[in-house]
C-alpha cells in the first residue's frame, strides 16, 4: 500500500515519512501528493506570529491543549527557528512539548527556515496539506512573520492571530511593516508586564483610524497570559467566531482561490527548477557559467537565457 | 544615449530611472542590466542586519557620515521596513536622513519586502549591482534578517555585521536562528545601556566554544551608541581589517563564485516566471485553472505539469 493511502487512514508513520520524503526531494512523492490532494480542505488552519520572546510558542502550546479538550485533533508546523515546536527551546519548554507527543490526536512538524528542497512557502502548503489530508481540524502554523516567505505562509491560515508583547517596544515596527492588514485577532500576550493595557489602548486607537469597510471583519484585541493558561479559552471563541464570519459572507471561498493560486504558483516554480537543477548540475556546467560570471565574461541575464533555451531543447 | 551610459557617468537620476523600471518589471530593462555587469565587482558590500529597535539605521546613517568623511561614495540598500531610510521612520530620523539626500555621493534605495517585481533577493542584487555600476565605493545594505529572503540577501555581502542591543532579550533567539554563522562582525548597540557589558561576555564565551578553523576569521564584539557616534570609527577599522583578510586569504574569489552563482539563480528563476506569467495570465486562462483546484478537480501538481507542457509547446 502507498503511503498516500496509509495516511488517509490517520497513519502516523507514513505521515511523517511522507514529509521526510517531500523536505529530501525524493521522486515519486508527487504521485502520493497527488492521491492527497482531494481530501485537503476540511481543516481550519490558523496562522499565529510575532516576534521572538512574545510568548507566542507557550500560547501555541496552550491553544493544543484547549483544542484537545474539545475534542479536535490538532496539527502544528513551526516555522518559526526560535520555537520549542522546532527544536530552537530551553529546556522548560521543550519539557511542555513533550506531552503532546503522547497524544495521538496531535501531529508535530517544524519547518527549518533553510535548506527545504525547493524553498520554504512550498514546503509549508505541502505540509499543511498533508496534515489536512490526514484529517487533522485544526492547524496551527507558527511563523516570526517578518520574512517575505513567512508572509506568503501566514496567507495560506483561514483566521491570522498576531502576538504582541509589552515593553518590546518593536509593536510600532511590526505594525508598520505591514502585519496590521493580515490579523484578524491581536493577541497581547504576557499581559501582567507592565503596559500591556496602553499597549492595547494604543493599539485599539491605531485600529479605529483604520478605514474598514462596512461589511469588513473588524480584528479584536485580547489580553492573554499564555504560561498561566489566562485569556486563552476567549481567544478560542474569537477564533471560531472569525471562522463563522468568513463562513457566512463568502470570504471562505475567496481566500480558497487565493490559497490554490500561491499553491499552484510555488508547485511550478520549484517544478521549473528542479529540472534545471537537473539539467545545470550535469558535467560541470554550473561550474563553468559560474567561472565566466565571476571573471565577467558574461553576465546573468545572458546565461539564464542560455540556460533556458538549453532546457527547452532538452524536453523537446 | 541609454541609461546604463549615463549610470556608467554616474547620473543619478537615469539611475533612479533604471531602479523604477526594474521595480515595474517593464521591458528592455535586460538590456540595460547587460551593459552595467561587466562595471560591478568594484563595491565593498557590507550588510547589516538585527532586529528592529536595535539602533541599526542610525548605525547606517553614521557610517554613512564615516565613509564619506574619508571620501569613499556610498549607497544604502534598505530593506527593513522598519528603516527611516525606507520610509517607516519616525519623525526624528526622517529629518536625519535628508542631510544625505542633498550629498551627491551618497545613494540611497528601498525595497519594500512585498510587491518587487520578480521577488526581494533579485531585487536586491539588481539594486546593489546597479550602485556598484555606477562608481559607489561602499555598499550598506540593511536587512532585518530573519527570514529566507533576507538571509540570502545576507550572502551578497562581503562583510556581514549582527547589531545586537542589550534588554531586548532576544538575542539568544537571533543566535539560534543562525545569524552567529554568518556574522563577521558583532555590535552591541545602545551600549550605554544596562546590560551591555553582560551581552558582550556572553556572547564572547560563546564564540570561544565555537569551533573555528585555525585560519578562519574570528568575529570580534563591538561596543557602540550610534546616537552619539561613540564606537564607530572602531567599527569602521574592523570592517577595513575584515576586507583585507578576505582579500589576502582568497576568500574575497570563493564569495565571488558564492554570489554571481545566487545572482544566476534568482535571474533564471525570475525569467522563467516571467514567461509563465505571460502565458497563464492570458483568456482567464488562469483564472480556470484556480477554480479547477478550489473544486478540487485538479492538483496542483498536475496543474504545474499542465503549464509546463503548454510553456514547451509555446516556445517551440
Amino acid at each position: 500500500m502507498g503511503l498516500a493511502k496509509e495516511i488517509l487512514q490517520g497513519d502516523v508513520r507514513a505521515t511523517a515519512k511522507l514529509m521526510r520524503d517531500v523536505e529530501d526531494g525524493l521522486p515519486g512523492i508527487t504521485e502520493e501528493l497527488k492521491i492527497l490532494y482531494p481530501h485537503t480542505g476540511g481543516a481550519h488552519i490558523i496562522g499565529i506570529t510575532g516576534s521572538p520572546g512574545s510568548g507566542k510558542s507557550t500560547l501555541v502550546d496552550v491553544l493544543v491543549d484547549t483544542f484537545r479538550s474539545k475534542g479536535r485533533t490538532v496539527g502544528v508546523v513551526a516555522i518559526d527557528p526560535s520555537s520549542p515546536f522546532s527544536g530552537g527551546a530551553v529546556l522548560g519548554d521543550r519539557v511542555r512539548m513533550q506531552r503532546h507527543a503522547m497524544d495521538e490526536g496531535v501531529f508535530i512538524r517544524s519547518l527549518a527556515t533553510r535548506g527545504w528542497h525547493g524553498g520554504l512557502s512550498r514546503a509549508a502548503a505541502t505540509v499543511i496539506n498533508i496534515m489536512d489530508a490526514m484529517g487533522k481540524n485544526v492547524i496551527l502554523v507558527e511563523t516570526v512573520g517578518v520574512g517575505q516567505a513567512e508572509v506568503d505562509i501566514m496567507s495560506f491560515a483561514h483566521t491570522s492571530i498576531v502576538v504582541l508583547v509589552p515593553g518590546l517596544g518593536d509593536w510600532i515596527q511590526t505594525i508598520k511593516a505591514g502585519i496590521l492588514e493580515i490579523a484578524d485577532i491581536f493577541v497581547i500576550n504576557k499581559a501582567d508586564k507592565e503596559g500591556a493595557n496602553e499597549l492595547a489602548v494604543e493599539l485599539q486607537a491605531m485600529l479605529r483610524l483604520n478605514a474598514y469597510p462596512a461589511e469588513a471583519w473588524r480584528p479584536k484585541i485580547l489580553l492573554t497570559e499564555a504560561i498561566n493558561e489566562k485569556g486563552v479559552d476567549k481567544l478560542v471563541e474569537e477564533i471560531y467566531r472569525h471562522r463563522e464570519f468568513i463562513a457566512a459572507s463568502g470570504r471562505y471561498d475567496a481566500h480558497l482561490k487565493d490559497k490554490v493560486k500561491l499553491e499552484l504558483m510555488e508547485v511550478l516554480k520549484g517544478s521549473l527548477m528542479d529540472r534545471v537543477s537537473q539539467m545545470i548540475n550535469k558535467d560541470d556546467y554550473l561550474q563553468r557559467l559560474v567561472d565566466d560570471l565571476a571573471n565577467r565574461r558574461t553576465d546573468p541575464y545572458s546565461a539564464a537565457s542560455e540556460i533556458i533555451e538549453k532546457l527547452l531543447r532538452t524536453l523537446d
